[in-house]
């Protein structure tokens, strides 16, 4: 294969981007955007090398444990798990929540061949039974995907003695976290119930 | 910024992807595809050090004048114009021409912002005017951009004592040579018309 082929290839390795796409990809790269090519080749280089999942909350971090979870302001007692690092993000903007954080980087999702065990629950299941933690809240996104798995993650975590809580359904069924208004969203921390 | 957002941030150079898209991207590559991350990676790079613009052709080539070009086998008194590496690819399917090239990357687009100054069209008139060249045949597409460009670079060349000749209309109007079967696309090349 040459050098271009081997460029259209590679950018099919992106989610969404076919045969066609990728070709116009390299060709738009190549003729209108060297320099975007070039940040997009040394980014993907350096977020490979120094990026890591955080070995307390799961989410990316570019130490071993990340800033947040290594703040000694937040509260331990408190664990929020929620789907990916967008949903933490927006969370973190309704300044309603003091506590710390578990990154599922997915949800159960039985279509997409997505289990418990795919979702490596294990690793949250250890991090919320450390004896500091005396409370998960659960603000997985409110549609299908995510209450399935609210309910497995809260199943599994109460046998174990954990308490576990729900964020309110101030958040529109059906609707995601990335997309709800940060008020409604911070009343639905404010109304978390628990399971 | 941090690595994952400059990540984030690098994959928007891509034509097509906005920031959602971008971010499932970054963490779909980081989450599930490392090697094919890397990999993209290393062929951004080397496309980018090693692939320049035919000399002749005007296509991309790993060498300063491509292979194709090269070839004394073919016959340099035909000079095919296509709008795209992928159209010179199909027309070499037909086995209907063995002719040489040029390829115009892109085509006339007002719309776009996209003229004869944009698509370097003087490159294409010093080609044609090497002396070697006695027809230049238009194979841009049947749209109606490839059409006004086909209109615009015959009037051009004719204009300089070149003999132009335009592909059957054998490609459905409206139609992509992308997109049409090899035996249309070989009647068309024989049928071809005087400009
Ligand atoms: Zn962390
Ligand atoms: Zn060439």
């Amino acid at each position: 294969m040459n050098i271009l082929d081997q460029l259209i290839d590679a950018l099919r390795v992106l989610p969404g981007v076919g045969p066609k796409s990728a070709q116009r990809m390299a060709y738009h790269l190549l003729q209108h955007n060297r320099s975007g090519a070039q940040r997009l080749g040394l980014s993907l280089e350096q977020a490979l090398s120094q990026l890591q999942h955080c070995a307390r909350c799961n989410s990316f971090t570019e130490a071993e444990i990340c800033e947040r979870c290594s703040n000694t302001q937040r509260d331990p007692s408190l664990l929020c798990v929620v789907e990916m690092p967008a949903d933490l993000a927006v969370m973190e903007q309704t300044h309603s929540y003091g506590g710390l954080y578990y990154v599922l980087m997915g949800r159960i999702s039985p279509l997409d061949g997505i289990g418990p065990r795919e979702l490596q629950l294990d690793k949250l299941i250890e991090r919320a039974s450390d004896g500091v933690v005396r409370e998960v809240i659960l603000a997985t996104n409110f549609t299908n995907e995510g209450e399935a798995t609210a309910h497995y993650v809260g199943e599994v975590l109460r046998s174990r003695g954990i308490k576990v809580s729900r964020i309110a359904r101030g958040v529109p069924v059906g609707g995601e976290l990335e997309h709800t208004d940060i008020g409604t969203l911070a009343q639905a921390m404010v109304e978390r119930r628990k399971l």
